[in-house]
């Protein structure tokens, strides 16, 4: 289901994009070109949110309530790092 | 030329984009889509930078050798607004 | 003891930070002096970042492991909340 | 002129920083302080964006106009530089 969302999203950031390469075929202005693919990283950002949303409350639950220690700080840690790509991205 | 190159970039970020909803599709982990969607995310950022080095050294030169004030002040403050931009994506 | 590192390297930033006014005040190239804004910037995600790591191990794994499901999804609310928000700023 | 507006603006974001110091040292809740973090940011990137607005205004305009190439290459590159880091902190 939740994927089913995410898949129909990633499609609408596909057509997006063959929009702005058609865009750049047909000589578009460049700041206007840049501006779609600012527009096109700021429905990437909603998606990765819907993710990892999805993600916490499902797998980082699971993990953190079951016994394996390693696994919940494996889960943990892995949030922190895409954290902190979010930043760099 | 630059063109060339653009599109070239652009067409490879969208097999990237097709490969990560092929991901989704086939149920992979959810923190290995947002990573992928993160390096989506370098490469367009990239994509943007070279295009607006194009930019500076064409029109943004040409605007402003000219004798067009309006111009010169809409192409710069362009520059300006995609700058704020890429610092909210 | 996590508050400690966090406050040494807030008052690192802050330092820096008025490094750079001393620059503004001084006259400093515009540009070196984004160009440290950037850095500062940089030092702030870390920090975020660092804070974060010590919250999904102290608060969140309290929570998910409490009984109170209201408290867990506050929790995990504000985690997709601050990811989205860093892909913002 | 500009350079007071600008100092203004970085003193208050020293303000800011040296409340949620505080916020730490008086054992604030995490998530609150990363919130006022990414605030912080926010504000330094409008700072950012008002600094390169001027020198768009001032330098930018100077070199392109002149006779010096080199000049002119060396001041469009770093604007080129500093869009490339601002999608990255």
């Amino acid at each position: 289901m939740e994927n089913e969302n995410t898949i129909r999203r990633l499609k609408t950031v596909e057509g997006h994009l063959r929009g702005v390469i058609r865009m750049v075929e047909e000589d578009a202005y460049c700041i206007d070109v840049i501006r779609q693919i600012q527009a096109i990283e700021a429905a990437l950002n909603k998606v990765s949110s819907r993710i990892l949303e999805d993600h916490l409350n499902s797998c980082v639950i699971t993990a953190i309530q079951g016994n394996n220690k390693k696994e919940r700080e494996r889960v943990l840690k892995e949030i922190t790092e895409v954290f902190e790509m979010s930043t760099k991205v």
